[in-house]
């Protein structure tokens, strides 16, 4: 059986980013996990002493605390700071500007609508900055008892499918004199999007490494299933079943913007040791 | 065969609004056609001595030009409103919008994409009004090998069809940071588009009633066709040929916003004197 990854996988800029930030910020603690990905967080506490906080009043002044890629609520974030916690911002810059956005269209009147998951932090963060309430969808159906301003602005979480948000644009267009549609799904997101639709007509099976609790890498899983219905999620090699490759040409590869290099290396080499063995 | 008027058809707001303005000044001259319909230009000119200049250059210091509802070039309202001419506006308060649009968003920096005919006088108009230019498209195609900016501001023809629209903005909302959609359909369209959309799926022949030149009764034309094979555009009366209607039992009738309701009558009563005889 061949192995072959996606075009496009894995890391992207906003996760480099903060894995740098914490690595360069020891005795630390994030607030919430950096990133959706367990086995980096613990990789980052056990090398670089940056630890795990779930809730943020726990910081004590002169703590630094490190904000997750995800970002957080605004009025958490501004108690940061004014308790004298040493806030290192490790928000990804593709969710700083949907932050901006929800606030600068909030303050001017429109009804802001934000395309994406409820409980997901970088959603409750997002909301948070639109001063005057934003509705969280994530199917036009939620929008249908809803009253809405003649003006609308639409915001997708970034690691969102685009022809989902699509469905949501398209209900709200014709029904408003003015909907502004942002695109704030990230270029990474596409790309691997792209890439593991592609790699997933091909394939006979598909495995997608990432975080269970990793937006985008649910995203990615769903592309590859519609595609190749022998499509698994896992979050490292042990959950491997390698019955799943029997009779199988050629097995597919991607990964979640949050899941390291290593854990893709270890399935790799778990797959073909498996497989050969 | 029974004969149906579809629940909304004929005139809208805008050109009750410019007829009515029309007979209240006499012995003027509309620049370019009122309204999109010969009989009734006719009728305004015998009765109301309300007549039609082609070239606004022929009008005097002095003279009473009324501009006709689709509006003009913003250049030559100014010369025409410098030049001493009475300007009495009967431009529809749906297409003032989005000149207005047109205006504010290509001054805020976004790239004004305008869906409709670039023939077309309001279009014309509309386009003017795009200080750093705009580009007219009829379909997704037309945008493939342009180069726009981040931020497009999207505007519509006031007669369009809204599904249509929704293609020129489903192409152009995943290409860009920001798609602002300006919903400029205006609703007698919309009413006139789903009320001839329903009759059509019941009748058996449709017929349209409009000016050959009528965006909006083309709109009209091609949903009744859509639905029903049998469906004919025609001006007035004098077009109807009888053997349409052999072997029918539903005949659906509707009309563009540019049709007054006289034509309308002869048109019905036409059928039934035929049909009948």
């Amino acid at each position: 059986m061949k192995i072959e990854l996606a075009e496009n996988y894995g890391f992207c800029f906003g996760v480099k980013r903060a894995i740098k930030i914490a690595e360069e910020n020891t005795n630390a603690a994030t607030y919430g996990p950096l990133i959706h990905n367990s086995k980096e967080i613990a990789r980052l506490d056990k090398d670089f002493k940056v630890g795990l906080v779930e809730d943020f009043q726990t910081f004590q002044p002169g703590d630094k605390a490190i904000v997750r890629t995800h970002g957080i609520v605004k009025d958490e974030l501004q108690a940061l700071k004014e308790s004298g916690v040493d806030v290192v911002d490790a928000t990804c810059p593709f969710v700083t500007k949907p932050q901006e956005i929800a606030q600068e269209m909030s303050e001017k009147g429109y009804s802001v609508v934000i395309f994406g998951d409820e409980k997901h932090p970088e959603i409750k963060g997002v909301k948070s900055y639109a001063t005057h309430g934003a509705l969280v969808v994530t199917e036009p159906k939620d929008l249908e008892d809803v009253k809405l301003h003649e003006r609308v602005a639409l915001i997708a979480q970034t690691t969102r499918k685009v022809e989902d948000y699509m469905e949501i644009a398209n209900y709200l267009i014709p029904r408003h004199k003015e909907v502004r549609v942002f695109n704030t799904i990230c270029n990474a997101t596409f790309e691997n999007q792209d890439a593991v639709r592609k790699l997933s007509k091909r394939a006979d099976v598909m495995i997608i490494i990432g975080g269970k609790n990793s937006s985008n890498t649910k995203q990615l899983f769903n592309i590859a299933h519609e595609n190749c219905s022998d499509s698994y999620h896992i979050e490292d090699e042990k959950e491997l079943d390698f019955s799943w490759f029997d009779n199988k040409e050629l097995c597919g590869i991607s990964a979640g913007a949050s899941t390291p290099d290593w854990i893709i290396q270890n399935v790799v080499d778990a797959i073909q040791a498996g497989v050969n063995s």
